[in-house]
């Protein structure tokens, strides 16, 4: 099952690489699974973040609650997506509820703890780069989310011109430093000019579908330019785009989709589905732009 | 093996009309696919051709010919592609060996002849009509053959204003005339403003394909639009485009591609490949635009 990929164990992934090349490598996707590896990666390289400790375990919590303060988020080391595996402690008095929850899931893992910073936006950067060390960043994207869910992208991202270029600086950083081949994410917080990293992903990004429309090459051709080390694409702007996902509202199978025909009257509008044949609350089914 | 439809014979479609909706729908497959009942429509729609007669056999050719003159050029009514089935005849001299390689094919069937017409310039346009009526056309493209086989394609086509509205008001006719839903290709012969209807095709069609880089929606989405009673997109030009194709060279198998990093070191070339296994000489295995 490729699409599940990302979840494959660091170890596996190595071993598959004896055979095959694998682009990304073993080692970027394991420390990209792994938050506590992440964010470490981000303090080694000077790049900022928001304020974070490691939790090793849950009843290390009240001691990190009050070394990093409140509010602050609480984020499972593995296996967090779309928002979930995540927790947040407004104050000190949180910490009860949020100790008895980790108790109920039996939860033993390690966590990141991270204070809460506000920011006006939130913002995503892609950096393609070849076999050939060749590096080209698609346009800053501006996104906005609901309940740690994607709902809608915007391009060009309404950031200052030192954000943004902050944003590719961060990205080239952190493509040259791992070695990547392929296609990585860099999901960001941005306040004026000031620019935090939030959350990395190895791969084609969700935020990056409006390049199909938007760009002179879509994310995807440019990651299998990258990783079959062909000459890249040019990622600039062709015309400014916008993405709205489609989510599911309710577990329904087979699929049915409402409003394609009223949406589709603007002419300069497109839908994309991706063929799941079952909705589930907030799952992601497809999107226009 | 659905790409093969357009061969399917529209007795056998119109029987598929009766359990499924078949957009388009046989009468317009059956018209396209005989020579001599697409020149009798164009005819009929007072729309621009060569002059040409039906040959109902063989052994009719020599007094059709003296009918329309040389050079002319005689089409097998059904079942050509790509220039098959297509015999030129220069000057009575060539009747005996057009005749010879007939009989030695044992070819029964009816055909067409055409005077053949000089012209400038070969074009195609696209019409995209809906089950509502609504039509959109894309714009002109500008084509180049060699030996029948489409080599290159260009947009904006270099054609006059009033050919391309000519070329609009032909295929808008013609859509119009067989209530058509999808999508019809008309290909010309131009010279100045003038512009006759070489052939017909009830589909997307291999000079649209740079319809992907080139315009606001692609041929292939307006066409799955247009079927399933969308709103269409907006098919005009965004930036100027041109298409080549990739044939064969020799019969290979598997195929290989050369080439190709050369042509992907101008950010602005993108490769489609279209997943053929084995290569034959002329065989049109991708496409670069």
């Amino acid at each position: 099952m490729t699409y599940e990929f990302e979840n494959v164990p660091e170890a596996t992934a190595a071993r598959i690489a004896h055979f095959v090349p694998l682009r990304p490598d073993a080692s970027l996707l394991g420390m990209t699974q792994d938050r506590v590896r992440e964010h470490a990666l981000l303090h080694r390289l000077g790049l900022p973040t928001a304020p974070g400790v490691e939790v090793p375990h849950r009843d290390a919590l009240a001691a990190c609650v009050a070394a990093v303060g409140t509010p602050c988020r609480l984020k499972s080391a593995l296996g967090g997506y779309d928002g979930g595996g995540q927790w947040r402690i407004a104050t000190p008095d949180d910490l009860p509820r949020v100790q008895a929850a980790l108790a109920a899931l039996r939860h033993e893992g390690r966590f990141l703890l991270e204070a809460e910073v506000a920011f006006e936006r939130e913002a995503s950067i892609l950096v393609v780069r070849g076999t050939d060390g060749g590096m080209a960043c698609f346009p800053v994207f501006e996104n906005q989310h609901v309940d740690g869910v994607l709902v809608c992208t915007r391009v060009p991202a309404r950031v200052s011109p030192l954000a943004a270029s902050r944003m590719e600086a961060i990205a080239r950083t952190l493509a040259e430093a791992v070695q990547l081949v392929g296609t990585l994410t860099v999901e960001c917080f941005v306040t004026g000019d000031e620019v935090r990293v939030n959350e990395l992903a190895p791969r084609v990004h969700n935020s990056g579908h409006v390049t199909v429309e938007a760009c002179g090459v879509s994310q995807f051709e440019q990651h299998v330019r990258a990783i079959c080390g062909l000459p890249l694409g040019d990622p600039g702007v062709r015309r400014a785009g916008a993405m709205v996902n489609l989510l599911g509202t309710e577990d329904v199978r087979p699929v049915r989709l409402a409003g394609v025909a009223e949406a589709l009257r603007d002419p300069d509008v497109h839908l994309h589905v991706y063929g799941k044949t079952a909705s589930r609350a907030r799952r992601k089914m497809g999107h226009v732009t």
